[in-house]
């Protein structure tokens, strides 16, 4: 019985369809005795309002979206995303919401998605994230007047409600530990160029470097773990000028390049000072331990859900700062080999 | 402009509400040029079929369904949920789909969601997780008619269709494994006894050590890291008898437990011996490393996802064994102490 019918119900209940729906909408014209039978064949028969109905008359879905223009095995692998994600879903879960998640293969399809969600009602806000620098998302949510949250700095937001982290000042304290260390030439793994907090974190690493007199290399990669190990590999391999330290744009691509170190048969510190970003269990559980510009990625996700909720409740649009990664001190950190 | 209506369209293509009806739905009754017109104005104004008419016509949601009655920690830090959600989206993200998760706090507002998702056609099939002994979902499934999938035992399924791993064969290679090395006195580390697959586990860890002369504890856990890590504290210092080799229900307790073992002062492999299950990138980089059962948790939920498509194609239930898991064995892996 995949559809119940006020229909079946009257049927059942022996009364008119009239009836069930004063009945059910709880609205006067039924008697006490009436209403109690019919709620009870309702509930006999697993009755719930149909939401296509209720849809047409604007109802909420409960549910929020988010559109990953990555690679599947992202979510599989970035501990980014899963902390963030059960962050997302620890308020969600409180208020009986659900989160709809859709891999695409690039933003056109990622924009093919708002577009047909908005249509259909699908959802009632979406999460956006990986912001670019001028995102083409940003100007297409405002035109489909879809509920959104960027996650990202408010400088690319275009005046969308946002939860940032200062990436600036982040790097900026990266880079000083790693002078402060001794090191001359440091070099950085950083995600794709085109995302907005990557390229922040790039223009705060050339003026730290600057500043302080080092030479920097970066190399920007996917956020992969395979290709956080083959441009470690790489950088280890370039001749007697190598970085003596490196700093990751992500835990995995870190982890992925301390064993590419070990393999080379350097090591870490000795050899090597490694600095991750984000700091999840992973820089816990290897060894040596890894230094890390550490957040709580799970409270974010729960700030960013937070909002979200704010937003439909008709808050003004506006951009949060969520906390800014601090420098966490551990085994990876020493100065350069002699 | 959220909503676009046939009315508007009409009105700047300058044509009858009833020609863009036609134009829209490929029938005959408007001229080439008109239906150029049409199309281009519908596209220009973002116009996507209007969802909830589409479903009062029985059209699919194109979305499948997960509720989560763990934690929305466990999302996070569960390296099985991630696998096995990346391995889902990586088949869904070539047909389109979307997968709505939902975190609930138990079985009875599971169900609740299941009626609702049935009842408004949220999703066009679900997968059932964490499958227990007499499970309820099973019956309420076939019940609602809405297409399932169960990731569990074929005993336990009620004929709905299920991808199983055979636990009873990986638990049994497990035992067989420290008894080899020498090992006397054995625990196990288990999630819930409710679940099927602990259960299972279960009576294959205490035939097998029967058989093989063993003396066997276990203690039940809620398969957080956090439980892992103080139950492992409990069994390493429980006296001169305590057990010299562990088997966890999952990576995260092994990895918790082998914190724990280092901060008592003990070695692994040379105090304790310590089996995994599932071996996700955990495994590899602590150190040591872990011995574990291994399976492919991301191919696991591809398979998952190819046989929902599969149901919807109107394929009979079926019992699909996936991989069982093989033992992996790594630096955790040693005699007992002398």
């Amino acid at each position: 019985m995949p559809r119940v019918t006020i229909k079946e119900i009257a049927r059942r209940a022996g009364v008119s369809k009239g009836a069930v729906s004063y009945a059910l909408n709880g609205q006067p014209g039924v008697s006490d005795a009436t209403r109690a039978r019919v709620l009870k064949v309702a509930e006999e028969l697993e009755w719930v309002p149909n939401r296509a109905a209720r849809m047409l008359s604007a109802a909420r879905s409960e549910t929020f979206g988010l559109v990953l223009a990555r690679t599947a095995k992202t979510l599989s692998e970035e501990p980014f995303y899963m902390g963030f994600i059960g962050g997302v879903e620890s308020v969600l879960s409180t208020k009986g919401y659900a989160l709809t998640i859709q891999v695409v293969p690039d933003l056109e399809t990622e924009m093919a998605a708002y577009r047909k969600w908005s249509a259909e009602r699908r959802v009632d806000a979406v999460i956006v994230v990986d912001l670019r620098v001028d995102d083409p998302r940003v100007p297409l949510l405002q035109k489909l007047e879809l509920p959104a949250l960027v996650v990202g700095d408010k400088s690319l937001a275009g005046g969308l409600t946002c939860v940032w982290t200062d990436s600036t000042t982040a790097m900026t304290e990266a880079v000083e530990h790693i002078a402060e260390l001794g090191h001359q030439r440091i070099a950085r793994v950083a995600g794709p160029p085109e995302h907005g907090h990557v390229w922040m974190r790039g223009q705060a690493f050339a003026a730290a470097a600057d500043r302080l007199g080092l030479t920097g290399t970066v190399v920007h990669t996917d956020f992969s773990g395979d290709e956080g190990a083959s441009v470690t590999r790489q950088l280890m391999t370039s001749g007697p000028d190598r970085p003596t330290a490196v700093i990751y744009d992500n835990d995995l691509m870190a982890v992925a390049g301390l064993g590419v170190i070990h393999e080379l048969g350097l090591a870490v510190p000795d050899d090597v000072t490694i600095i991750a970003w984000d700091d999840s269990t992973l820089c816990r559980i290897t060894h040596p331990t890894l230094s890390a510009m550490s957040h709580d990625v799970v409270e974010y996700g729960g700030r960013v859900a937070h909002h979200l909720f704010e937003l439909l409740d008709g808050a003004e649009p506006a951009a949060h700062l969520n906390s800014t990664p601090k420098l966490q001190i551990r085994g990876s950190s020493g100065p350069p080999p002699a």
